[in-house]
């Protein structure tokens, strides 16, 4: 809201207190970013003690406006706000960055009033998409999202995936800043402070650009209030800022990143001190939401109906994940779909057809795609279900990595894993999605052989906190669990067995049809084995696989259509190799693939049936 | 150069039949995309037989014209311009996705007509950029670089990180086509046919931009003309095209998408054939390259000078990077320096000081960056370096993946590795990298422990084919090898031993710190340890590791600052995994961890001195 002189002042006097806070507190750690803290202080100051509406005390509430600090590294300065705003003690600042202070190097949600970590750049316009979207499609509430960005994050391609859905979408209660420094950590940025280029470029993405002083506070007052104002587009502000505004000998040079003041600490402090006009003046009063976002339930989501296969019939789970996807979404009004234009491919386009309200289409745009789902499900808004090919999956994994700092939990669907893709060769199947999903700390990893245990993946993901992950394959697999099957995670199946088992064989997927084949060869010449579907590949069952490889004389041998580092191999190697009892060969894809027929493919690269029977022979008696 | 009427006809006869090689390769296929083909006919047609000047007999000349494929699900027609131009008969084409040929579903270097790989989207723009800068800036040579793009792919971030480059760089060496046919996979694309936005949107990234009649071959030829006259800026050509084209009720339709025609090719390859005004006409000549390339050699990589270190010192295996790198800089003008805005912190800025000219910096955008890598050493013009903090490098991981495909040559340095980074907490933390480049068929991971490790890993990378990682530490740590230490690719260090170890232990970097303390105090109270360090992650020196382990009667103990799954540890399970003689107990950091002072981090995660101790003693019987 529009603000005369003497609240002008105020809110100056708060962004130089917010400097002074951002000086002291890294001093104090010895180490951080307060020249970056400092170009962006009148942005803060008018945002929490002007724009944005929310209740301080509830700071997770569901109908606050939402603030994502992307350049993470700007912490100091954001809980300085926070603590301005009266959430927590001016005093805890000076615990920045100490091991037992949540007011960590870069911001995660250990602290109450964090929605999603932030610290590798580019990726908070891409939450902040994902909150929106929620805010005026499905919540329908006034609610508005500020996401605050550095210009020399603005490069990141992450950030342009953004502006496109943005602009696509309309999202016009979706305010970002550029704080444009000009400066970034070792040389000037690209346009430095062509103001124009920027607003050029923001409005190509389909955005209202609006250039301000970024330190001049009636701007950026009437800044966010045509922001608020401007209808049918999101709004980019473009701030031109100085690095390190207001530390004398400091501002506006190079090689003043990410360090501590020193022993100018002193000296800036001093001065910042005598720019305030009324020191002890009270901070304005924070405005409270504007209206209610509903009250919504995401928990105990479930299939609308049971599984409905028959045994011994035949296909992709992808196709039971798009109908298990349509189940959960009948269940419960909240569960979301996203896809990033291959949803013909992975099914998720069944939630279109019934449930067009409910589908996010993402483009070809995967880092946002995964962005935009962690925005989407914070706050426990929405179940946000995102899917692509695995392969394409590697794109984000940054996103992910941050996801799980964020404490995300969202669920992630992958499909065409493996060379039984077939003829479209190598670049489009995914061999590495495994290794990188069970890198992810608290991490689920579901790698469903059928299409029972597909729609139960579904299921138990929608419940399940963190990241999950739901390996999926592109041709059809046996149905091998009956209907009622009750599958949980962490516990494997035993597909085929008899007393006289010599070796245990771990497979999944397209490679647990080949097991049953070859096992079956393998007992018409007289070796018995054991098949085990492990179901989830993080948290592999541990004791289920040492159970059964000890019945088979402690002989492993798994086979994976993946490559050979951590997969279905490396989890059962991880719970095996501090044994002498039990021994392990592994069979997987060894190389890089080509095009060709998939159940060629899958014995050309030595995952097949009689690969497995080869490596049985050569292991049973070992 | 322009072109007559009677040349217009004959480039379009050529771009119908390339339309129909594209139609009947497909169907002879069974699968592949037709109609994505069609939309880009007549731009291939222009491209390959009026503006490209290239030897078509050595496709991989270094004088050569470029041209990159980034929509690389367009393979058939890329394959058919080739056999058009001589290069080989237009019946091979016939063998598209076959398993015998190399015709493969995606484009790869298996053909020798092929830079990269392509079939991921929104790659191929950065690789061109960095064959551009190449061009202009260590070349100097006449050759121009030509990128054709989807206009679905051209929403990938990826795209635009590589438009801000090429647009600060001024490379008009570079000229990029979107083939804007406005349909996607699944859906019409954002922008559909807006040709203005599109031009709007290159532009305000340092583009000249030029709308045309994609199916016009006058306006193409004029178009590729004035952007090769266009000085101090790259070119963006955008094609309004249609998908489909000339394909009767097919063009212009969804839900044509990846699909062979089916019933429908005969009569559209029939309509085609009728569109020929002379099906017989020669091919154009096809001009040679304006101007040679310089020979060069990137063979024999050198230190400059020997590492020079005194035992016992302690130093950060970032600042030996950098120092290595300036000196194989001096051994060899080839070799080239590339970072994201991290210079000052990976320490690649020792390049920019002696050799600038062969320092790219590549700003916040770790896509292109590596990308720019890959453009930059494809056919052997350089030797090149990137470098970042190596949890940033996850984003990269599909550039990586789509790099091994594409047989690249790069060298990728990552900082910042695990807890031991201290204060700036979990977002800055490599804790998955190791796991993450030990996917890549044929990668070599180092993980130098010291300064002259260091220093010859960069050598030996600079030598070694394929992709090559180097893990390195933030805090300093001890110089363990003599300045004549000989270091091999998969030959592990014993750094400490007895005659009378009971057990080995594993570790790298700051973790080998911790183990030969660890070592010292069990060999006070009376327990040998062997420490060894492995110098390579991949290829693990699999012989050394159990040679030594069974001299520890058969007990290893990992520790590694690193996630548990895809590191140190899992790389000695897959050797061991098979043995019954062997047993493993990993030590690592088991979850997300947090802000606070290096050494005390290390320990409170479980992988310092004196948990390693402590998991010595529980082993030491087993």
């Amino acid at each position: 809201m529009p603000v005369d002189a003497q609240e002008a002042q105020v809110l100056k006097d708060i962004a130089t207190k917010l400097r002074i806070h951002s000086v002291e507190s890294t001093s104090a750690a010895g180490s951080g970013h307060p020249t970056s803290c400092s170009s962006m202080a009148d942005i803060m100051s008018v945002l929490f003690f002007n724009t944005m509406k929310y209740d301080v005390a509830e700071p997770k509430s569901a109908s606050n406006d939402r603030f994502v600090l992307s350049k993470g590294h700007a912490a100091p300065i954001l809980y300085a706000a926070w603590a301005e705003a009266g959430l927590f003690p001016v005093s805890e600042l000076q615990k920045l960055r100490k091991l037992d202070s949540d007011l960590e190097g870069h911001p995660t949600p250990r602290l109450n009033f964090i929605d999603v970590a932030t610290g590798s750049l580019g990726q908070g316009l891409s939450v902040a998409c994902g909150m929106a979207y929620v805010g005026k499609n499905l919540d329908k509430a006034p609610y508005r999202t500020y996401c605050l960005m550095g210009d020399g994050e603005s490069m990141e391609g992450n950030v342009w995936e953004a502006m496109t859905f943005a602009g696509f979408y309309k999202l016009d209660n979706l305010c970002a800043i550029i704080d444009v420094n000009r400066l970034g950590q070792s040389d000037p940025t690209p346009l430095q402070h062509d103001m124009e280029q920027y607003k050029n470029r923001v409005e190509s993405f389909g955005f209202h650009g609006i250039v301000v002083d970024g330190h001049d506070i009636n701007e950026l007052v009437k800044a966010f209030d045509e922001a608020a104002n401007t209808k049918g587009k999101p709004t980019c502000i473009l701030a031109k800022t100085f690095k390190g505004h207001d530390f004398p000998e400091i501002a506006d040079l190079m090689n003043w990143h990410g360090k501590a003041l020193g022993d100018k600490s002193a000296s800036v402090v001093e001065h910042l001190k005598g720019l305030l006009q009324n020191a002890s003046a009270p901070n304005p009063k924070i405005e409270g939401p504007s209206g209610a976002a509903p009250d919504v339930s995401i928990k105990d989501v479930k299939l609308s109906s049971p599984p409905n296969y028959k045994l011994g019939d035949a296909l992709a789970t992808r196709q039971a994940y798009g109908t298990a996807l349509a189940k959960v979404c009948e269940n419960n009004p909240r569960v979301i779909a996203l896809d990033g234009d291959m949803k013909n491919s992975t099914f998720s386009q069944n939630v279109t057809k019934q449930f067009p309200e409910r589908y996010i289409e993402c483009f070809i745009c995967e880092q946002n795609l995964v962005g935009v789902g962690i925005g989407a499900a914070c706050r426990d808004r929405t179940v946000a279900f995102v899917s692509t090919f695995a392969c394409f999956l590697t794109r984000a994994f940054d996103n992910f990595r941050m996801g799980v700092i964020s404490q995300t939990n969202i669920n992630v669907a992958g499909s065409h894993c493996g060379v039984s893709i077939g003829e479209d060769g190598p670049s489009q199947m995914a061999l590495e999605d495994l290794a990188m999903f069970r890198t992810l700390p608290g991490a689920t990893v579901f790698y469903p052989s059928d299409a029972v245990a597909t729609e139960r993946a579904v299921e138990l993901a929608a419940n399940t906190k963190g990241i999950t992950f739901i390996r999926l394959s592109r041709p059809a697999t046996t149905i091998v669990y009956a209907n009622d099957e009750v599958f949980e995670i962490g516990k494997a199946k035993v597909v085929k067995q008899s007393d006289s088992d010599k070796v245990l064989v771990v497979a999944a997927g397209v490679t647990l049809d080949e097991a049953v084949k070859a096992a079956k060869n393998l007992e018409a010449s007289g070796v018995n084995v054991r098949v085990l579907d492990p179901f989830t590949v993080k948290p592999l069952d541990a004791e289920g696989v040492i159970k059964n490889a000890l019945e088979c004389g402690g002989r492993i041998v798994t086979v994976e259509d993946h490559y050979p580092e951590g997969g279905i191999g490396s989890a059962v190697a991880d719970v095996v190799s501090g044994r002498r009892d039990i021994v392990l060969k592994k069979l997987c894809v060894q190389e890089v693939p080509r095009s060709g027929p998939p159940k060629i493919l899958i014995e050309k690269y030595g995952i097949g049936a009689d690969s497995i029977v080869k490596a049985v022979n050569e292991i049973k008696d070992a």
